[in-house]
């Protein structure tokens, strides 16, 4: 299989941001293009939860990534012009050190032996593979999603690191609606039996747990509008509905679920999962400051960033990172002096539209990076 | 423990929709008020999935009821002038024949045995109670969230039932979004191992997967907007969380969750919770009108109700009904010459919110009853 990860190790001992420390770990990572001799012309994409660093296909690994048309030559992310690095988050199981690595200290894989993740470690972890390439300063930091609250708390840590930020469906924190749907992602994972206590293998696996927890997050990662359009009432051929279950699937939306939860129950490590999560509920910008900051200031701490532009973009129908959201970023970000660009969209497809609705978001990150 | 529900034998058999026949089969239901002399005076209240028939204290119950604030005397649905009946669904367990009720032909429960149920079915046991009070014409049908169904399916069934009609937060079919959270529900219940294919009983009780619908539900039963004022990111006290789980509750919406749902799962029937859910995603009132209707006209069929007046109301933050199913509602029921009030309502509460917003719901309700 193709591959085309390059693999960061971290400074050992990695120290955590709420106790513990990580010995031998790594960072998976992908890039695209070429840095300037004034390596000034680089791009960190972070990624939200399950995501890999895979972001577009590339000479090692020509499979198409998961944002295969935003970033490539004279795309809306043109690797012609840019040094594209995108990073697996440190706790994911795609290649960065997580819960399902190998803990050298005991030879077993961490488990929930792993140290308490925030996004500010994932965010901390980023910074260290972008020094360690010779980049004093990104051109311009990404995140989306998860990604772009692991962004914010790169900015708030490391002051002067980025010229400009594209900011995408994100929060300055976790607000209770998404902790909700998250806790009981986590539930449903911690309630299947196989689950273990976090001590599972391929063949006592929590599949009943996952496949809930996908379904939901799909849910709230599209919208209602969507798939109104999409699925309406349509039901699934007789020949495709089991014969044998009174509560079967029956109508096509629920079998658009099911494929899901298929390709990703297998694809993404539970434990990982659960801390990930977890550490998304826990972001608060404000937190991030460290004990100098005023507590649960969170605009305060957003115009405390420095950086010479932003791009906050966000969709009216996502219901998981609502557009209030991202005006709060954009409203933080200007009163820091940064010139801000706040782009809410239309796009039917809620959360999940900076993966499809391509057009529109395309058209808004190239528009932007061409002022740069 | 005070009871004051009735209960009215339904003729046996009783049809199902969908084949099979129920014997000896009942409704519970209880009453407000006094039915006048014309019998011209009657509201009937059909309700969501889980209320039973006490919408409110009466002399044999004194325990307030899920409505307690909206009925009664001086109350915006006033039983003074009039006598209200409040119906516990057909398949529920709250007194009325369900999946949890004994089957005559075997001395046991239904379980998975009980017929395929539809609203329209509880529509039309509805119905037949009505006119066992002999009742020709109600003064008006009330409906809310999947009651609101069932009184849609009533008003297709039986032409020239009620006068007036009153529309709470429910749709004229099913769509894809609220089909894919309740076929989540159900399945969370379907894979815990206690469900055991509707055999279960209180020892071996499927808790946990009643314990994620019902969390689920009370997730989209409110809105992030009201949760951001009420619970922002307020964490439990360090006493109030569990020492030895490291994914345990930790802030309080979660805990709000977990309150939700121990109150619940013990209280209603797994089985009838699948047949109600079910049902709820089958309806669709073009499939009310029988062969004879243009399949999938949802505007026509609702342009056929006869009703002199209706009261649609709906609320912004709903996400499961959202506004545009009431708007849908109350233009079918103009085009079918009814004078109807639309009233779109900005209750922070989400679906719930005819619950509990009491003074924005029974000023609408209390207006349009003067009227009638």
């Amino acid at each position: 299989m193709p591959d085309a990860r390059q693999y960061f190790d971290l400074p050992s001992p990695f120290e955590m941001k709420r106790g513990g420390a990580l010995v031998g770990a790594r960072l998976a990572y992908e890039t695209w293009g070429t840095l300037d001799p004034a390596r000034d012309n680089a791009i960190v994409i972070l990624t939200g939860l399950s995501p890999s660093a895979h972001a577009a296909s590339n000479s090692a690994d020509p499979t198409p990534g998961w944002w295969e048309d935003m970033l490539g030559p004279g795309k809306p992310i043109d690797t012609n012009r840019w040094f594209v690095i995108c990073v697996n988050t440190l706790g994911s199981c795609k290649g960065s050190t997580g819960p399902a690595s190998i803990d050298p200290a005991t030879g077993k894989p961490y488990r929930l032996g792993f140290p308490e993740l925030t996004l500010d470690d994932a965010a901390n972890a980023a910074h260290a593979l972008v020094r360690s390439l010779g980049i004093e300063r990104l051109a311009c930091l990404l995140g989306n999603s998860m990604g772009g609250m692991c962004a914010l708390g790169y900015l708030v840590q490391h002051p002067g690191s980025a010229r400009t930020h594209i900011s995408i469906s994100t929060a300055p924190q976790a607000q209770p609606f998404a902790i909700a749907i998250r806790s009981l992602q986590r539930e449903a994972i911690r309630l299947d039996p196989h689950w273990n206590n976090g001590d599972y293998d391929d063949s006592h696996y929590p599949e009943t747990g996952m496949s809930i927890a996908r379904k939901l997050g799909v849910i709230t990662y599209r919208s209602a509008m969507e798939w109104e359009g999409r699925f309406a009432r349509i039901r699934l051929d007789a020949e495709a509905r089991p014969d044998d279950d009174p509560f079967g699937v029956e109508f096509q939306v629920e079998s658009y679920l099911a494929g899901h939860a298929r390709r990703f129950v297998r694809s993404f490590d539970p434990n990982c999962y659960l801390y990930l999560s977890r550490a998304s509920d826990w972001f608060d910008v404000a937190e991030c400051a460290g004990p100098g900051a005023r507590h649960g200031d969170a605009a305060a701490t957003l115009a405390n960033i420095q950086v010479e532009q932003a791009l906050v973009i966000g969709v009216s129908t996502d219901i998981l990172f609502p557009l209030s959201q991202q005006q709060e970023i954009a409203t933080g970000l200007r009163a820091g002096g940064a010139r801000v660009d706040f782009v809410p969209l239309d796009s039917p497809q809620g959360h999940d539209a900076f993966l499809v609705d391509i057009p529109r978001f395309g058209a808004a990150i190239g528009t932007f990076l061409a002022t740069v």
